[in-house]
């Protein structure tokens, strides 16, 4: 067989580390021959966590880190002076080419900073986005940027949007996907300062389909593929996203326990709910991947558990195999 | 008895206009004997409508005008080229005094110029805000501003929070109104430049509960009472609820009738269903008030219904009963 796709994990980041991110390592392992994963943290906690499972172990690798970066730590001052972090690395594992790419459910702050600084970016590519997809009516989108780059400037959108396109086309399998630009109404001239300046730009961008603005009501209905915007804008969206879908969730549930009668009913509901309500969990759609690295970076959530960490690992195997990376190089590189 | 609050209506805006305008009118006037309606439309549509009705007299009155402003049309232009038209009538019945109130259904962009052309600021206002109310968990909270002011500086952002606090208090009895601004992290160094800006003036701000940031997925938890924003911001927020709340509600319906053991289920826990669900439902808010004008000037959903009419017409009592805009004119003028 071929070579493998070299993941390093952060095994010391998240609510849940080391447990549940050792736990999704092995299952990704487990299920899947190409992947080979360099666990980076804590030795003697991994070799803990691991004693309870079986694995082919040419598939796994310890890299023992001594430090962790916290949640809450400046993530600039972080990423420079905790050079034996799990989270640093890791990162270094991918700069040096020993791996090809990395996943951590720690420090966003640190994930950003650091994939910039150490990974670096691709040539050309002025700002790296995050992009998570997130969940639509009929399957899901791609939110770039959800949170990379404040105030972004109008040329950096457009990179989103090439970047996303190339994204959702070869790892998504959706032909031609629709790019829309985040605005408070659909006609061109409507919005704030930047998506003025923006939307003639990707209007006149032979690499994209694009079909103009998209109110954010019409995002869940699942109306464009790829919803490009600044990453202030994109971070509200992701969140709220969330917030509105806890609370509503919340909502059915109490009302289901309201009375004797829609108690029996909620019963009798349930397992066709929970089935229908899985597609709307961002959970499900594993980490984020910051686009227009030399590497592919992919932040998960903070509460991750392992079958998250598992599927963003497995994602690391088309997104190398897709050659997502030359494709970015090769159309940032002859139009900007 | 003292004086009415007059109210000038908007017949002709908005989807279901006039029919749906002239019902709600009807039902403010029959349910409250302190409101007093100026109709503002083309007066046989007008009169054909009312036919059908029994309501005290004395309290409606029929304005004619032959023109009407559509949605699509450019604001600024409708505004100064339609003087005969319902909305701009309308508007000034309360900027000569003849009306306390403005409700219209039809053109946001037509309703916000000329709330501040023709009605006008209160002085020392630089930016009248436009401020729905959101459901949350256990109640609502308001949001400033969702479409007015794109692109605000952080001076319109700390007279947002004072006037939504005043609304808060006086409005929805809320006693020390928490006061949050939208941001990507709870942290004071995160944000954009305008929630840089802005933050330190918010905590400094005397006569607001300032208790710092709020992520977008706090917001449907209720963890703040007035949460100040940017338009365009402000905007995702209000399209995004709306949005995933529809999405995920059909959701929740097709699950229900994916199976016969489920079709059971659900009309047994239908009736509770729709009790809780209906806490979560922005119409029942009624319209947004745009703060900050010499008068007041509410704009209600363009799909509004007679009950969305009815509400936003029996607000206007309230506003004028606790002085709102005396109180704004004190906190403006003192402080800037």
């Amino acid at each position: 067989m071929g070579e493998y796709v070299k993941v390093a994990v952060d095994a010391m980041g998240g609510d849940n580390a080391p447990a549940e991110i050792v736990k999704g390592a092995v299952e990704a392992i487990q299920e899947n021959s190409k992947v080979k994963v360099y666990l980076v943290g804590n030795e003697d906690a991994m070799k803990k966590e691991l004693a309870g499972y079986q694995y082919p172990e040419e598939q796994l690798m310890l890299v023992p880190a001594s430090e962790v970066i916290e949640t809450a730590e400046p993530p600039v001052m972080a990423i420079r002076k905790k050079k034996d972090s799990s989270l640093v690395k890791a990162l270094y594992l991918v700069k040096d080419g020993t791996c090809d790419a990395y996943v951590s459910a720690g420090s966003s702050g640190a994930t950003l900073v650091g994939g910039q600084v150490i990974v670096g970016r691709i040539k050309g590519v002025e700002r790296p986005p995050l992009a998570p997809l997130i969940p639509t009516e009929n399957g899901c989108a791609l939110l770039v940027d959800c949170g990379a780059n404040v105030d972004a400037r109008p040329s950096h959108l457009v990179q989103f949007a090439k970047m996303g396109s190339i994204y959702m086309e070869n790892i998504m399998g959706v032909r031609n996907p629709r790019v829309a630009i985040v605005n408070i109404g659909a006609e061109e001239e409507k919005g704030n300062a930047l998506v003025k300046e923006t939307f003639p730009l990707l209007k006149n961008c032979p690499d994209i389909h694009f079909i103009g603005s998209i109110e954010a009501r019409d995002i869940p209905a699942g109306m464009a593929d790829v919803i490009v915007c600044e990453a202030f804008v994109g971070n509200v969206i992701l969140k709220l996203y969330e917030g509105v879908g806890g609370t509503l969730i919340k909502k059915v549930r109490n009302g289901m326990m309201s009375s004797l009668r829609s108690k029996i009913g909620a019963f009798l509901v349930k397992p066709a709910l929970k089935e229908t309500l899985k597609d709307f969990e961002l959970e499900q759609y594993g980490g984020a991947p910051m686009l227009g690295l030399n590497g592919l970076v992919v932040k998960t959530h903070g509460s991750s558990k392992s079958v998250e960490i598992k599927n963003s690992i497995l994602q690391c195997i088309l997104f190398k195999e897709q050659k997502i990376n030359e494709k970015i190089k090769e159309k940032i590189s002859i139009q900007d």
